[in-house]
């Protein structure tokens, strides 16, 4: 029986990752089609690649896609057409285990990690759950606004994440601020998309907007964990820490910027006029349809579906606008969204979005109130590129709450 | 002639770095007694190590030192021994060059690079600049406030520093706040100190402060070159990014934990009680005399003397923090101090303190007026340890201010 996902890997994804398994103990690259995962270093052993120019038997075995990443563009076309070729009329699953066979690992070495706040909506609905006011920051209309995160704390899809430990204020309604310590009470996920950087920018040299989605490798899905407890306390005045530096989690599979390509949407309207080197009138967003789910005493309930492209800030601003000060990019760098919202009560993509910081509680499947997540709650992420007939998505981004360690 | 650092070498410094020359065309581990750099593969070859087990010739192969700096304790301390051991006349300068002839590089591979804000003085003074008032962050007491930096942007000593191009606003003193973009109007160093993590943490587990100092491998300087007003822009909500992510310029020499044993320092009494994670009494600083000077159309002016001792929040108060809500450390991690300030006029770590913003000129000894770094100015930062005739320090943290790329 095929599995929930295997419709999102057609031959129009071709999405690439890294896994092992009993036969291959050494984790490389693969592809997937339905719930086959295909080792491309064995398939490079066929004749499917003899035309490319490029290692690709030494490359496909890299326990990281960074080596492949790199490539030029016209690279990773040539083999995305090889390998639709080859496995075109689905017949074929040589040098390919299932997919319950194998271990998917964090797919490239990210050597930065770089975390935007490029939706309106949720700029406007966290500004009005925290400090009771819908208002923008005041760079917000000039360049979309982002921090760095830790990389040591990136985790595959489906690794369990332990509730952190951290002080923060006990009661903000009380008239004195008691700052505590203990496990957080207020676990967040967000739902994001990242971009994977390929082709690697030196320092100093700084992209137009215009020139920017060249960088791109490809997409994944990432759930930024937040305490929002703990981040309160410390974002004033350097920005988000411990709030999020316990763990990042992103999902398996990288979905190609050529499998995306059919999908792009117009990026909304400026708001006020923007400094040249973010003025891009190809700026895009992709058709994606993101969905978040948490699955608590075992019923499953529904917490968000939102559009990719309600984006304000699109991937070509956010490199632009991060490379323009002289900052350089590497291959594997990783490049996420921040929490897509949309406009509806259903496309919240955050529980402080969703339940105003946990003071108005969300009635989950099975009647239980759902304020912010509790130890033992599943959070799932999927996403699909265009239609469901398309044949192209993410497969999953999971991950479930433990307990706190005994501090 | 020995060169001006040549004493900060002795034989009680024996501090790690990477060096390539004509010679040792890979880069690759060394040690620096005088101006003599002894390229440790070499060394190994000989009997020095014969009695420590470790593949000693093949970690200091390497061109970074993060296999060294990940061997147990016991080993550095049997490793520097034997060093000393073998150069204790001074006469020996077998395995070495003359540190005119080598080209030092970033000691460690960085996964990831933490800034904190540790010095109470900076604090203040930072705050009195920007926002009129001396007055601390509310968790200033609780923990050491940071942030994650970008690895990708750190450069070895000697690199010049292109001025960023950022978005700011004009005129604070206007009354419309126009945000405009061009070259930084007001660049500036932070003088640091930067932790190298040796021994690594797995995430989850959270260190107690009284434990952290295992975690060390040693130090080095820090300059973290600062866009004030791109900066100042940004920070709310997400803190600092553009305005620091376009360069950092580290010190070749990582002056290791046991030459800095003789020099440790009690920290300063608590304002307030903490949480038992970060109550250590052992909490130490070092004796450190850091100094900066700039020079500018050929003179050197002293900017800044201040002492290490004076940080109210040590590396093993930052160490735990970081760690206790789950955050993992790796090997080569950089754990940076934030800017070091004391109370004196001569004790601003950088500019912002020193001018006020800018809005105070400093005389420099030709007499010109300093407000921020302006193209051309040579930055560079020493640290001697203990007293000068101990005969340690970390020789120099330098680089010099380049135009702006035209936008």
């Amino acid at each position: 029986m095929p599995s929930k996902e295997a419709s999102q890997f057609g031959i129009n994804n071709i999405p690439y990752g890294i896994a092992s398994s009993a036969k291959h103990s050494s984790p490389q690259c693969v592809t997937r089609i339905g719930d086959n995962v295909i080792f491309l270093a064995s398939l490079s052993a066929s004749s499917t690649f003899k035309d490319i120019s490029a290692d690709l038997p030494t490359i496909f075995q890299n326990s990281t896609l960074n080596a492949f990443a790199s490539l030029p563009k016209q690279v990773h076309s040539q083999v995305r057409a090889a390998i639709q070729a080859a496995y075109k009329d689905g017949s074929d699953i040589s040098h390919s285990e299932d997919i319950k066979d194998v271990t998917l690992h964090v797919p490239v070495q990210i050597g930065d990690f770089t975390d935007f706040s490029a939706s309106r909506d949720h700029v406007l609905n966290a500004g009005e759950a925290i400090l009771g006011e819908r208002s923008y920051p005041p760079s917000f209309h000039k360049y979309p606004i982002g921090y760095a995160g830790r990389c040591s704390s990136i985790v595959p899809s489906g690794t369990a994440i332990q509730r952190p430990l951290g002080q923060f204020i006990e009661n903000y309604a009380a008239a004195e601020k008691n700052i505590i310590f203990g496990p957080c009470r207020a676990l967040d996920y967000e739902l994001e998309v990242g971009a994977v950087v390929g082709r690697p920018l030196a320092g100093g040299k700084g992209l137009h907007a215009k020139d920017a989605e060249e960088h791109i490798f490809g997409l994944i899905l990432v759930n930024d964990w937040s305490a929002r407890d703990i981040q309160g306390l410390e974002m004033n005045p350097l920005g988000p820490f411990n709030g999020k530096n316990f763990a990042t989690t992103v999902s398996s599979w990288v979905v190609t910027s050529e499998a995306l390509e059919a999908h792009k949407v117009a990026a909304p309207e400026r708001m006020s006029p923007v400094a040249g080197f973010l003025d891009a009138e190809n700026a895009v967003n992709y058709r994606i349809d993101l969905a978040a789910e948490i699955t608590r005493n075992g019923a499953v309930s529904n917490t968000c579906k939102v559009g990719f492209d309600t984006m304000y800030w699109t991937f070509a601003h956010m490199l632009a606008h991060h490379t323009v000060g002289g900052c350089g990019l590497r291959t594997g760098d990783l490049i996420a969204s921040g929490t897509v919202s949309g406009q509806g009560d259903e496309e919240h993509g955050c529980l402080l979005e969703m339940t105003k910081n946990g003071k108005v509680p969300w009635k989950l499947s099975d009647g239980d109130e759902l304020r912010y997540l509790e130890d033992g709650d599943e959070v799932r992420f999927t996403g699909i590129v265009g239609d469901e007939k398309d044949g192209i998505g993410f497969g999953e981004c999971i991950g479930t709450v433990l307990p706190a360690r005994q501090a």
